[in-house]
């Protein structure tokens, strides 16, 4: 019934550990088994898709794991093939690619906000799992998430947005006219996942009231879903240096003074 | 003298609170007055590039600031024009683009791993201040940053890499390699630093012998680098809902359980 | 029975000209109603797709008309979903699009040279008429042209690449082995027409042992299956200079000589 | 002093063979020497740029032979810098780009119609020295043309492309504005040349008011700048069949009928 988590920081921080190891393992016999994954991030505005990318992303090899957030199409990719611009970043073979939004937008946010006609939307819904089911037949390990939260939780996020400076730049003119389509928002779901919850590509819902809470059951979902990936860490010869170590020794230029740190004035900590 | 902070979390993320709001409004100066920002991340191997990096790209909106971390070249690309595969990332106006190593890596890694003949990375040296002029003629503001640790300290990050199995993927072979080439690489940096710290273009040299103090030392000297940046923030209006807000209401498909929080087990946190 | 036209140049003139008129009211349709088209060439080796497309590319502005002949794939394409490197070139409203072999060479030189597997052949094949399904119920406009010819009048003009060194680039190590592989090809191409020869994306043959002959029969062709493209010529005002025209003039540099032509030594012609 | 060229087409074709066996020879050397080739076709408008470089790309194998004509840039191009969208199109060893216009644009078309400042067009000339020193010393063969022509030829062409339906779209809105301004086009061109005609880049400028002699002799020009090119063709065994050569056998489609030539229609000929 509210944005605030139960989860104390380092309680989050103690749940997470062993499913990071886990994760990373995945990681790992990706890249060793070439596998191709893609992971969709949809859901409500405000639920956590940033978060819940960033959770991958900072655990992740950045050169293995992308992550795609297409800006708005220009003139010319407007009249392409609606999957054109999301094609070109599917994976190769040992990535990971994590899709902030997709091509789910027409389904969603182009839909209700009068972007696409109606038309549009529905011929995408019937494309959509003919599309996905190449990926899938294809070998890529492809997995969606939609994100909830209840308005109230939303609301509060979005005023946090307002009155925050920092995190302002979240705050779009699109989520200023979408605050009052809450409900269009849940219609225009429901049609999708009519249309586009499959056998070979379906949709997980996750419950972001409680956001960490959120991120780590999406997280558990995703590492079930994927098969056994326990590979052994490949043995690395570490021999000793041989010698003591160097300092840093320098010539031409000298580091800048390191930031003053004034211990009293945070000693209260 | 060692990896170690002296910096508890509480600490850092005090410090770290009133310049994540500078660089907040920068970003926002940036977007609206149309400035580019290329900002360039070289250092020893360990030093911190990836989580200074990181440091930015949380606190930043992923629409405007971009992290360019190029694979290796391939075939093709080896025989190309060598600043061809960075230019086509350079920024357009409102953007922030983070080079997580750059062209520079011909004057680093290329040269003391043999990757390059001291010819082309001499020839490099030699046509860099005049691609860098061009781009700050142009207008671009730009930063360059190198990122110092002892051996020691690098030495012990290594070994958490080893030893680490979320970290593993951070140790690549070249890695192992390098190793034992710390003082080559003192050299390649002061060649380097010979040749490309210029007026328009210059190096800043940060310790991160202590990560959080260097992430907090690198902030502070962008900010004051980068002119005036206080924009007040737009007033957006924000009118009641007018209504209760709505709950979620799920037909096709219902959000997967929770994951599982054993209070009790982390209830002395 | 030989690679010889019955058609004189001036003949062949002659016959392109309304249809090359035709074509160019065609592709001012095109751009002015905002449709897209796709022409995909393939055919034997050495039957005249060069040729064909050379004729549609010489009449129409290449701002408005692409050739896309993609070299072989890179190690990472190799491992990427197979349509991917071909969806990217699409076309966008307004744009025709001139595939120079496509994603057919699965069915075709990667298959008979065993490039690929059968069963990836055959899945390819199994995924195709999809695939173009949905290009066609975009709108986009697509046709498929087979050329066809004997392998005598094959073998003549191998030996013709052979022995002109003006066109022995167009005689790849891939040639050599496919000499020997016609009937292979065959086979090939009648599984890809039983696949993939659909309602609403259909294969056309054209028979290529005359390839003047040829070109203009595909080109009717093309210009019957076209929807009635008449749009009149925009009015556009021309009013005279006003002043006697401009001769240039030379400051800086002055044009080089003019090649010497000795009028006698082809007086005979 | 007239469009009219004063070679017959059987003569151009003999003069041309030639140079065109020559070129084809330095395409072999351009690939197996691994050279990188850049030609820039400025000038006049109608003076002549797309048949020069039709004419090279007729003979050369387009997978080594690129033509580059890139529209106007987008909204995002336009602010980033200015050599950006050019550059990633230099080619890798081997292979020769055509440039159909290029970063002149801005010292040309951009500053007489006033798409950019003055101040933007000399920033632009002097960076193009550096620019281009960097390419030709990175090893790139680089060779700048400037077709020229009189407006009384230009005027002729333009009305050609008026009345004629099949060259319609190569009369602009840009053309129609430009016809005035002839002189304005000579005053630019000289200051591009002051700038930019160096020892390591020059400028060559040919006469079109004749094209096919302006062909010729630009092609000339280009093949005696290029050092000396000559490499034996490669012996490849050319083993006979072996069997009858196969017919064509056709099972799922038949090829279409061919286009009709009624001969007595064109006997005259």
């Amino acid at each position: 019934m509210s944005g605030h988590t139960e989860l104390s920081d380092d309680e989050y921080d103690e749940l997470l550990e062993p499913m990071a190891k886990e994760l990373s393992a995945m990681a790992r016999w990706v890249a060793e088994t070439k596998q191709r994954v893609v992971v969709v991030f949809e859901g409500r505005d405000t639920a956590g898709k940033g978060g819940s990318i960033d959770m991958f992303a900072r655990l992740l090899n950045p050169r293995q794991c992308r992550v795609v957030a297409l800006p708005s199409p220009n003139e010319r990719e407007r009249t392409q093939w609606y999957f054109q611009r999301y094609v070109q970043h599917l994976p190769a073979e040992g990535e990971i690619v994590l899709f902030d939004r997709s091509w789910y937008n027409r389904a969603g946010v182009e839909r209700v906000m009068g972007f696409c006609t109606p038309e549009q939307a529905q011929d995408f819904l019937n494309v959509v799992p003919d599309f996905e089911r190449h990926l899938v037949e294809d070998g890529i390990l492809f997995f969606k998430y939609w994100l909830c939260c209840d308005q109230e939780v939303q609301e509060e996020r979005f005023e946090n947005r307002l009155h925050n400076p920092m995190k302002r730049w979240k705050l779009s003119p699109i989520d200023l006219k979408a605050r009052g389509k809450y409900t269009e928002y849940t219609d225009a779901r429901e049609m999708m996942l009519s249309a586009t919850h499959t056998d070979y590509a379906p949709w997980t819902l996750v419950d972001f009231n409680d956001q960490p809470l959120g991120r780590l059951t999406l997280l558990r979902d995703l590492l079930d879903r994927v098969p056994d990936t326990e590979l052994p860490l490949a043995e690395i010869p570490w021999p000793p240096l041989g010698h003591e170590p160097h300092k840093e020794r320098y010539g031409v230029l000298q580091p800048i003074p390191a930031y003053k740190v004034h211990k009293g004035k945070h000693g209260k900590h």
